[in-house]
């Protein structure tokens, strides 16, 4: 168990390469290399001991909570320590680069995390709220922390995590903050509901860990981002609890809802929240298209977008990401998705003998909303308009079979010296092209990204009217004893072109300390004060997530 | 003119009692008495006589401004004392009771606004913006200003009103804070595309007063609240100029983008601000539709709300205000609405003989939207499932005639010594008949309201899947000599009820002085004091009209 603790998932559904045929053949044949299993973590990690006495300390400080609830084991302090970047696994198979919490406290109830958070204020206790652990812009790391405080604690919430509330007349539900995806949505769907939040980490992340990062889900073009779908919090900080206004859409002054949504931990601990559900779809309806250029797909998406049509799956692959997709869904040698659409092209040959590097586009509808057929008849009239052609649907479930497992691959591919990391931002439309361009240029002239080898994905995951997330994924040869180097220098080529192209710094991965120097220059310098002041009234000793965000 | 300088809009729209003959003759019939035209506000207001002493102090302050953008005027200090508030217009009538600024200040750049907040700082001068000065819960009064400051000046941006940018491709326009509605509207509709924020106050109000009031049009239930309308704002405040994060969905952090949104001039003022435009719809299609009871209609309108279906105006009256409704939309002797209905329902009376209290619905949805055709079939189908019939479409052409119109009657009726107020809040459905009735039940308590004589309508503005916006109209006859005594009973009375029933401070009115007492019970008390450090940190002096919200 040590060995994999920190992995993705569910060590049940962890593959060997051989499991992925069709990706290794890809690489080998495009490395022209045999890829091996030689890149390892370390056995045993060194962590700090702590020593009886300052368990003592630290047990007195938190007198009032049940003994088994706090814990000082290894085990328990590795599990907290970072979250899931490819910086994360990195400094994990280094062994080293990262700090550790002294002590873990997993609360039940919310007068449990403000009496932890009222304590660590009058002693100084740092706390870094743990939720899933599933971050990938490094919200967990501690490595900011200035004055090495003399205790760092983190607040595991994954047992804090009943349905407080379920409102069914008025379509809303209150939980608290660490349940974990699969459990509210089981509670909600076997009551005939839905929240419809579905990141690629749905299956390890929390409702709390949503809101403060105000993420998104593969869905979330229909249903809402984070900051769309609470409609009320209760939050512990340091100098007391907090609420919201009772809606979030109302006449009533300035209200703080959003002051939490995307505070990543830094103001206090989300506890509570009231979340809009929605009725459960059905079935689904799928619509895949080929597009001959990402420039036509992407007209066609804004089309879409500024037509006021909600797609709730949307995912527009450049070609490049078309290519592999296609070799990757074919599990077990069976007949990849661009096969699939090959055989049914043929027919078409005449009018597609262009079609050289197609994109591919699935969109799925929740059947049930009354408007589905009407988007679903106007956007398959709109393909043809953007010379685009309509593809069999039977990649949609294949999609969404496998929706939840990339993550895995990346850890396999981690121990095979294979360097891959995705990053995304929010752009406007006139930028995506340009961005994509961009993005291609630049990386063929890194030498940390090899211009031969280097394979450069883009898709895009979710349209608004005015603007779409683009979604990329890098993967080349790991620069062996200079990983960190590697990632940091990628890292800083996607963002520094990302900021050149007036991305956002993220649309749903977060700030976390990954992206804060760009966050730094990409808000506004009174608003960070603003932001500051804030802190100063919740947070008066910066004991919440120290060094995150505006600190 | 001096005559009718606080009554709404345009002198030549304005009309005599015997313009409303069916209203008139309602009145009449019902308190059995002449409705005559006996109260008047006075010929002249004394309003404090600035010194040339200080004339030239406050020119000396604000040396950059160009001298004629400078005013002193009685005529200019009075029209921005007060808004449209009853208890303003009530205020008027006595002479008195109100405080004027001694100067105001008409901007026309960002640069100059930052000036007039930077020297105001610099000075302890007292700032109040001044958008369209069509408020009606106090946001313009000045009652409350402690310590009596030495210099209050009135920011009047009524000339600021350029079109920054418009941006087709990403659907997006920016404008000066002082434009006003049809102007705003002018533009985009020129173009082809609509911000689609029609309040009742539309022809007098500005961009920047709908923004930092969080107003809803009466299509905001298809278009959205100011809250979802805004992508980006600049701001001016007395320590310097901010800007909101590019985008309003994203998780670059916390964005302060929400703080600005209802801030009621307290933090600065909102200078320029970027909108979510939409394409202007082709035509619309209207639905309407009777229900033998408010309840019958209200949960029609649950259903319709959390299935997704937008209709933009939506206008649920109760059997009360259907009733008059009917009487004043018969503008010369043509037929009123329910007598059109009436000749329809004729041939259904059979079935119908126990609507003696019929509600009338009108719903309009915007032609052009992809999934308009199947809502509106949805729509209409979902009708007799909740015991409704529809009725002809012929009243929501009359309802979109008059929709801006209803101000002016409220100051003829003052004229004639009748209270008329508004009130509205926001309400989860479960407690949306609960406070319908208790309303009534307390106003038939109030002497205030007079039981016999007062007139009490309900209607339902705005639907969400979990509440509705429910708007209440009040007509009594005015308590000569006790009109302000009987404004802040009737106030107190309403409000109450509605915090008695969980409802929102207010939806779309905003809080102003008016509702300060209940806001600062309606929001977290720990919530007010984050606030305070936010208005600390932009406006350490508290310049910025003063008294209002947290203050």
């Amino acid at each position: 168990m040590r060995r994999d603790w920190w992995k993705w998932g569910d060590p049940k559904e962890i593959k060997h390469i051989n499991d992925y045929p069709k990706v290794k053949a890809f690489v080998e044949e495009r490395w022209k290399t045999h890829l091996r299993e030689d890149f390892f973590p370390p056995k045993t990690f060194e962590l700090p001991v702590i020593s009886d006495k300052k368990k003592e300390q630290i047990r007195n400080i938190f007198a009032s909570i049940y003994p088994k609830k706090i814990s000082f084991s290894e085990d328990d302090r590795l599990f907290v320590s970072l979250g899931k970047s490819y910086y994360d696994v990195i400094r994990i198979f280094n062994g080293a680069g990262f700090i550790s919490p002294d002590v873990v406290i997993q609360p039940t109830t919310h007068e449990e995390i403000q009496y932890i958070l009222t304590q660590a204020h009058a002693n100084n206790v740092h706390i870094i709220p743990f939720g899933g652990g599933t971050n990938v812009v490094g919200a967990l790391s501690m490595d900011n922390i200035a004055g090495r405080p003399e205790i760092k604690c983190t607040v595991d919430l994954r047992n804090y995590k009943r349905m407080v509330k379920l409102d069914t007349e008025n379509l809303t539900a209150t939980f608290e903050a660490g349940i974990l995806g699969p459990e509210l949505e089981k509670i909600l769907q076997s009551k005939g509901y839905t929240l419809g939040h579905f990141p690629q980490s749905f299956e390890y992340s929390t409702l709390g860990g949503w809101i403060v990062t105000r993420g998104a889900g593969q869905e979330s073009t229909y249903y809402g981002k984070m900051e769309d779908l609470v409609e009320h919090v209760k939050v512990a900080t340091p100098v007391g609890t907090l609420e919201s206004n009772a809606f979030s859409h109302d006449a009533s002054g300035i209200n703080v809802l959003p002051f939490f949504v995307g505070s990543e931990g830094t103001l206090g601990i989300v506890t509570e929240a009231t979340i809009k559900i929605k009725k459960l779809p059905k079935n689904y309806r799928w619509i895949v298209a080929l597009f001959p250029t990402f420039q036509d797909g992407t007209n066609y998406l804004k089309t879409l977008a500024q037509s006021g049509v909600k797609p709730s799956v949307v995912r527009l692959s450049d070609a490049n990401e078309t290519n592999l997709y296609s070799k990757m869904s074919s599990g077990h040698e069976t007949p990849g998705v661009l096969n699939d659409l090959k055989k049914e092209a043929q027919k078409l040959l005449l009018q597609w003998k262009n079609l050289t590097e197609p994109c591919v586009l699935i969109m799925r509808f929740p059947q049930g909303d009354i408007s589905v057929s009407s988007q679903v008849i106007y956007a398959k009239t709109l393909v043809e308009k953007h010379k685009g052609m309509l593809a069999p649907n039977t990649i949609g479930d294949k999609w969404a079979e496998s929706r939840f497992k990339l993550p895995y691959l990346r850890d396999t591919l981690v121990e095979h010296s294979i360097y891959i990391d995705t990053m995304e931002t929010m752009v406007q439309w006139k930028d995506v092209p340009k961005l994509h361009q961009a993005l291609t240029r630049e990386l063929h002239k890194s030498a940390a990204f090899n211009k031969s080898k280097g394979i450069f994905l883009a898709h895009i995951s979710h349209i608004y009217p005015n603007a779409a997330c683009m979604y990329f994924t890098l993967i080349t040869p790991m620069l062996r004893g200079r990983e960190i180097e590697q990632w940091q220098e990628l890292k800083d080529l996607v963002t520094n072109t990302i900021m050149q192209h007036n991305g956002s710094v993220s649309h749903h991965h977060s700030v976390g300390l990954d992206h804060q120097k760009w966050y730094k220059k990409y808000t506004d310098s009174l608003a960070l004060e603003v932001l500051r002041s804030v802190k100063q009234k919740l947070d008066p000793k910066g004991i919440m997530n120290p060094g995150k965000l505006f600190s």
